[in-house]
């Protein structure tokens, strides 16, 4: 499966690393968009430092079979683009996977995509949602139909697990 | 007046210690309140290093006349103490004034204050903001009553001038 990771800098390190590691390792293909092509984007602890692979101007929710929001405070510097926010909603059109944890539901939010969807989020954004009508679940890992959402950097396990699952059960002919 | 400035890690630096510089200097006493009294309270630029004088469990906003919220990604941290939020709110209740800039917004959003207000943010937040109710303007400095907020640093001059107004106009008997 071709995965869509948008990503901007500051993010929570492990919420990008240890999902894109355990996608990869498990035979699918990640794109890490950013704002810019060649941005170099370090977390917000300094752990991790990646590259945006491909800038957002130059991609279409049609080249990619599901999306990843890593969280931190990547997904509120995302929001701000208006092509990152249509992108987002593609996903949610096309009923595409969509892996979101910690802070990276803040651009559902701005996507408009959330009202009546049962999901996660940080804490914070927990209420957030729930002020925009969303179903809000406090618990390390909620799935409602392809949406995956997790809370914080102790739920990264559950999430990738969970986030596998929806890849392998995606019927090979939307691919 | 005695102002509570409410304040976490990074913050935008110029966006605490410009309001904070030009209150004191007009006379005004700020406590900076914390999560916890003597939290060293870094801005995200680096550029700005300062204290928690009290933390939070500590204040009573009887105690105060105004209320000063700093952008960046201090309010994200500080929302997510209730203690903090039942302050804010306090505020609200007996129609103190209250100063927010860029993310500060975002403790209005999770006090549930903001529904019918007329006020302006950092462009993320202002998008919140229209979808919990508030009526959005896109300007530098937004005043309704005793509510001051504006959207980023640029904006800065303007937001002190009208927050120091509205000082100005609190009557001495409600101090």
């Amino acid at each position: 499966m071709r995965i869509a990771c948008v990503l901007d800098t500051d993010y929570e390190d492990s919420e990008f690393k240890e999902p894109y590691d355990a996608f990869r390792k498990a035979g699918h293909q990640v794109t890490i968009i950013g704002l810019k092509a060649g941005k170099e984007l370090k977390g917000k602890k300094g752990e991790v430092t990646t590259k945006a692979e491909i800038g957002i101007e130059q991609v279409r929710p049609d080249q990619f079979d599901a999306l990843f929001i890593p969280g931190g405070y990547s997904p509120d510097h995302l929001r701000a683009d208006p092509k990152m926010v249509g992108f987002t909603k593609g996903f949610f059109d096309a009923e595409k996977p969509v892996f979101a944890i910690c802070h990276g539901p803040q651009l559902l939010i701005t996507a408009r995509v959330v009202k009546g969807r049962k999901l996660t989020a940080w804490k914070t954004i927990q209420d957030d949602l729930s002020q925009v009508g969303a179903n809000v679940v406090d618990q390390e890992v909620v799935v409602d139909r392809n949406l995956v959402t997790s809370r914080q950097p102790s739920d990264i396990p559950a999430f990738i697990r969970e986030s596998l699952k929806v890849l392998e059960k995606v019927p090979v002919g939307s691919r």
